[in-house]
């Protein structure tokens, strides 16, 4: 018998409280828009008349037909000032064209005296007229019991009566919140227990935090006691520690329990990836590398044991295929990278290699000494596929271009102004010397804007790349004299319509590690044209 | 009654397979020195034999006399064309000058098979071989049994057997590994107390990967069935998606638990959050802002209802002390922010105000429209601190120095070249104009040589101050025309013998934003040298 338990995303709310995450209206949307194409079942949107973002959001989404997902709207159970039908934020919730809500509120007498200032029964009575007015309005209300795990411990028969209340009034599911995430997964698995069998007839949900790094496992404990709803947020964004995180949730309950739980519409699982992906590049945060399911070091491999066992048998370091989820596998080139490696990563290029040759172990000297300088090819795997190409085919990688010369030049009048970036780059290509300037908006993009300039003639696809993020980081603080004169590594990933590719540079100076970076993305996108153009004429 | 429960860190092997992370000898041995000061049980160093760096880090702490932990030699059980005191692996841990050791080996019979083409008899025989050899040579030997909750749903008769083989050959711990990460706490609730009940004798460990963003909660369930040793890393560094977080881990049990468990000698929980940062120093990889306790989020308040009432009571929305971990409450000043936040922020400054004073209104304003451009004032707190300070003192900050010009100059020749970097600056300072001229190890070097050199006369304790790292990241990606045009944000970190300090500039233009962060960080600097002479006479 398979159980359906649903997932109530809270990204747009709960999770914009991330300390680096600020969401537009336009960004809420297009979040949504993805949440419903996974099947995710219910989307917080924000609290409706809180804030401009929210209220244009609450606006906006009403104009799509949604395939699966229903809008919740987020609020508080009424203010003790108003009646729930007098009160501002009960009826913008129940006018957001919402069709479901959350409220929350106090189900321990702690909080309502120190927070609300109010007694236990006055707050009882606020949970049971509210969720009763926006029952009224709508087609299912949830009651967030905030602090219930804290609060049924320090008086379970309090905390019981808040959700009875709540019951009581209508609500479709009582939401168990550990909102200081301090609760641990034997007590969650033990209250849960204890609330449906005091509440025989309640639909249970839980909301987890993250604040001892057992979000998952409380949700999954809830779970396994009966819980149906489980609120969470993509990548686990959220306030302090964040929210529990459903990309973690939903394929451990899909995977690991023999078939015993449903969460997504069949065949979506494959999706979770690229929405994880999605949501951090909208919300511009940077991926966890080490997120698990998800993340880009999920299925990566970088020892030599696991590599050789890997290449063999892939589940015997993988416990599940990466492919369920819609992630890949990826073999590390790195400093302690054995041979192993090497043949892995050219076999994906196409060369079949032995352990033994030579050229494998030539390039793995060449790697792993431009890896002890910092360049981090476990990241920018174009650049080295560049520098195995270089080595490898016969012929050579054609020289696409040889920089000759550039200049920089940064001017900045008065404190106020914004200096002005001036370039000039001399490159030889296919034997024409091409002296280019630009300006352009900083030095980079000046860079880049004087070097196209002198290839565009010669190679014009090159209009159809964009450059998509770079990062920088200071490599050797202290070690070379530190401070601004630190070794700096630049990435940049760059990408056009089909493909995305990161390439690297290093330098102490930004500019030369920047222009590296560019060149190398440069090449790259010519000799993937070149290479895939090559193999279409091969095929006719 | 409190159990003592035996911390395995080993942030040094297992962890520095961590896709980002790559450790010299000399960057270990600091590790190793710093967890024997917080009190960690036992340090796994590496594979002695296998690499130079790991053979150097035996050699070198072998000089040390640690205060508390014992070093661990980790290794496999020997090759099986070799015998146990024949095997070169075996040998090299024996001579390692390491106490105690760690040894793995298959404890899954597909695994024997598949991985290493052993029968299931013969890889008994070699555990019982190896865990003997070595306990003829050291104090202590561990049995690391390699996927064994994997095995043991396989074959728990065999999984069984492989320990009470190392159990009889005198090892110390039989740590169950769950090497890829997929198992549930329920289910190793469940198999470490069938292998106790097993093996009543024999002390239990746990060795856990976090692929299911389980591991802290695996971990924590063992030890609830009995385990005594656990095993794990600093920041949940690792392969793949890590291994068990030990900043976790050690909290939680010894908080959570009513005094039930201990782990760090007493005392010493307090430099956790000091011992993460200084591991993520070390391994230059950026601290995971969101981690449970010792994250730089972990006590961090942005939301309005929250901060008001953490501001009554830090309990309501904090699970634990933050100073009970080394860790302090932050309070961010964000797009979201309320003006409970500026009085908060201000408050840490030594202002008193009340909500509704005009300033206080005026300065959220002023924030919030800084903060769309994208200044991460929640990063850069002394930037807010500035920009509060500017505002608020009636006598406004001193104006230390103000720009007239700046002109940077790059110039490369060939493509195999560096860069030349050559700066001047013209600045006002009290009055007087400086005019200075200076290269660099790259733009922003230089740009800092060339503003130091024209305020040192003026102010000599600039020579003391650092630039400790610093952050670029692309803002807006295509929204802003895109690629190499888009508007990045820097992150200047500095400090002095005394304090460390955020500031932050944004522009599309990298060195106009170093520039500012650049300015920032020394005004910051000389306002803050000011503020504690002042402070200092007036105490007298």
């Amino acid at each position: 018998m398979t159980r359906r338990i649903q997932l109530y995303d809270t990204t747009l709310r709960d999770g914009s409280q991330s300390e680096d995450i600020n969401l537009t209206a336009a960004d809420k949307l297009k979040i949504a828009l993805k949440l419903d194409e996974i099947g995710i079942d219910r989307i917080e949107g924000g609290w409706p008349g809180s804030n401009p973002v929210d209220v244009a959001f609450f606006k906006e989404i009403a104009n799509y037909h949604l395939k699966h997902a229903v809008i919740s709207a987020f609020g508080s159970t009424h203010h003790p000032n108003f009646t729930a039908d007098s009160d501002p934020n009960l009826r913008a919730i129940a006018e957001s064209g919402a069709r479901v809500a959350s409220i929350f509120g106090k189900s321990c007498e702690v909080h309502a005296a120190e927070a609300l200032r109010l007694d236990a029964a006055r707050n009882l009575e606020i949970i049971g007229d509210s969720v009763a007015f926006l029952k009224g309005k709508l087609a299912e209300v949830y009651f967030d019991a905030e602090h219930f795990f804290d609060g049924y411990k320090h008086n379970a028969a309090y905390a019981q009566s808040a959700l009875r209340r709540a019951h009581e009034a209508g609500a479709d599911v009582l939401v168990l919140c550990d909102t200081n995430g301090g609760t641990l997964p034997h007590e969650v698995a033990r209250i849960v227990a204890e609330v449906r069998e005091a509440l025989p007839g309640a639909a249970v949900g839980i909301h987890a935090h993250n604040d001892c790094e057992l979000a998952v496992a409380n949700s999954i404990a809830a779970v396994q006691a009966g819980a149906v709803q489980i609120q969470g947020t993509i990548n686990g964004v959220g306030e302090r520690c964040g929210n529990a995180n459903l990309c973690s949730i939903i394929p451990t309950l899909e995977l690991k329990f023999g078939g015993e739980y449903a969460c997504l519409p069949e065949g979506r699982l494959q999706q979770l990836t690229a929405v994880a992906a999605y949501v951090s590049e909208v919300a511009n945060i940077p991926p966890f590398s080490r997120q698990p399911y998800v993340g880009r070091s999920a299925f990566a491999h970088k020892g030599g044991v696991h590599v050789s066992a890997v290449n063999r048998k892939s589940s015997l370091y993988e416990h599940i295929s990466p492919d369920v989820v819609g992630n890949r596998q990826r073999i590390l080139i790195t400093e302690l990278a054995g041979r192993s490696n090497i043949v892995s990563l050219a076999r994906r290029f196409g060369f079949h290699l032995d352990k033994d040759e030579p050229v494998v172990k030539g390039l793995l000297t060449e790697l792993k000494k431009k890896a002890s300088l910092g360049y981090d090819y476990a990241a920018a795997e174009a650049s080295v596929e560049l520098l195995i190409l270089r080595k490898l085919a016969r012929r050579g990688v054609r020289e696409f271009f040889r920089l000759l010369q550039f200049r920089v030049l940064e001017t900045k009048h008065d404190s106020e102004g914004e200096p002005v970036s001036e370039v000039s780059v001399m490159v030889d290509v296919e034997g024409v010397t091409e002296h280019t300037a630009a300006t352009g908006r900083g030095p980079v993009n000046a860079l880049d804007n004087a070097l196209r300039k002198a290839l565009l003639g010669f190679y014009p696809r090159l209009s159809e790349m964009r450059l998509l993020d770079f990062k920088v980081r200071v490599l050797t603080g202290a070690e070379t004299g530190g401070g601004t004169a630190s070794t700096v590594r630049v990435l940049i990933e760059s990408g056009d319509s089909d493909s995305r590719w990161v390439t690297v540079g290093v330098s102490f100076n930004i500019i030369e590690a920047s222009w590296q970076a560019l060149a190398d993305s440069v090449t790259y996108k010519l000799y993937k044209d070149e290479h895939a153009r090559r193999a279409g004429s091969d095929g006719e």
